[in-house]
């Protein structure tokens, strides 16, 4: 099966008491592109980037198998994000330079409308749906959202619910979309929204999926090297996203298997500052990963 | 085998958005030996209660097959804590009231000396290693501290460190007793304190357990109803205390069981005020817990 990410791709400028990058390559279409390739054949990223963007940074993802047709040069510079971790759990922004990601309107290239497995990164609701009613042959559509869409885009959030298959969200966000404190009882009302599948993200305490009829629990896959967390959300949607296009199923019993690769992603991306350790592991470690994790759950 | 409990035994008075309880039955001797009732025969606890201690709770532990011997009864008032909750994860101390408790001194019976599982609730640590002295045939040592020891016994719960084999402790506290904030690393330096394990409770996340050999994580068993959480880490080391007595093993996998168990015995502490709820259920209960945690779970 085919998979299509849609989201950012940026140059991110990042500091915490590990150290610092300037301009590394970011963006959630970036990073959920580069967790999925280790799993899956056929990924599509669509996206913007200006005319700074680094040749290095194209072939990196071109080296990944990942078809950046999708990846539009707009005149102009790159998306820039600058942020300072002071606590590896929250990044405190610096500055926001949206540039050519301002006029950003999503353009899929023909050849991609029949991508079966969809994944819209971390972007406004409104350009999610615009690319929704683009694609004739979803068999799985997955989206991210955050606080800002959930205060400022509320009511088109909302619209692009039900046009989705899994809603990617962390903890805090979920209680802010729902007004539920109860973990449980939230994930309910998101699925009521529309979604049939909710995955909670909850940082350094794992995740859950939740849906009518199923619910089932990973805790992170541990790691004493945590040097950088940015891009954690969406290196796990890429192992999520990346097995099921790669099984090309939707049961239960893949959902659970592709919660455990969404975790493992994960647990690499944040071993280093940007991509730079995700591009470094082999299927092998993957497939290790998964190994121990059996080990750390199973009773 | 024979469990032993001691800690402390209260009248709690406990109020938040679902209502409140007035010197209610608590203390964490009193919701440990309940919750490890159920998976086991043979408990026996002590801790000091005062004149004016009613006898239906002594009734209630007794109904529960717990051996009460060890209870003494001071001259005065018994224990009284008052807290109100405003988020259910923190109870905010309104009154404490040590009462008799103030001057306890654990005397265990001579009958129980030879007890082989031996719990010691969160009381001062100076209390904890006394209680180890008497002991002369144990097989498992358990004990929990919290932040208050952390900071002014320091030097005697690092004496009794070594002396025990699991430490029940929470998030933040292995934070604060490690001085670590990446929690698989403070949980290896507390197991270098002394403790063969260490079970790291976290709150509606859930625990995992860690020693040099093994790690293993369980997620929450998941409810809607959350109604007072006084007692969870009690009623937790009960589970778990409990059924490592009943089957009178301490390897990897039984480790990995009473985790569950714990687990189990506190989800059902939480959906009541006091022990209310842990004294109306059943083993076939517990057990189908067991089964569900297993799907939410197993990959």
């Amino acid at each position: 099966m085919s998979l299509l990410i849609c989201g950012s791709i940026a140059l991110d400028t990042v500091e915490n008491e590990h150290g610092k990058v300037a301009e590394a390559l970011g963006g959630s279409a970036t990073y959920t592109s580069i967790a999925a390739s280790y799993l899956c054949d056929h990924i599509a990223i669509v996206g913007v980037v200006g005319e700074d963007f680094p040749q290095e940074y194209i072939e990196l993802l071109e080296k990944r198998n990942v078809d950046v047709t999708g990846v539009e040069t707009a005149k102009g510079k790159t998306f820039r994000w600058c942020a300072r971790y002071d606590d590896l759990s929250e990044a405190i922004t610096l500055d926001t330079q949206l540039n050519v990601f301002e006029e950003f309107s999503p353009k899929i290239p023909k050849k991609f409308e029949g991508a079966e497995y969809i994944y819209l990164g971390n972007i406004d609701p409104s350009l999610q749906k615009e690319v929704l009613q683009k694609m004739n042959n979803t068999a799985l559509i997955g989206a991210d959202t955050m606080n800002l869409w959930i205060e400022t885009k509320n009511k088109e959030l909302k619209e692009l619910l039900p046009q989705i298959d899994v809603l990617f969200i962390n903890n805090d966000e979920l209680k802010m979309l729902t007004e539920e404190k109860n973990l449980l009882k939230a994930a309910n009302i998101a699925v009521e929204m529309g979604p049939k599948f909710v995955v909670v993200k909850q940082g350094e305490f794992g995740a859950f999926i939740y849906s009518k009829n199923m619910l089932f629990f990973t805790p992170i896959f541990p790691t004493t090297i945590v040097k950088d967390t940015t891009g954690a959300g969406d290196c796990f949607a890429g192992g999520f996203m990346g097995y099921l296009s790669s099984v090309g199923k939707t049961d239960e019993k893949s959902m659970k298997k592709a919660l455990i690769y969404g975790t493992i992603l994960s647990s690499y991306n944040i071993e280093d500052f940007s991509i730079k350790k995700v591009c470094k592991i082999s299927k092998e470690d993957i497939q290790k990963r998964y190994e121990k994790l059996k080990i750390f759950t199973q009773f």
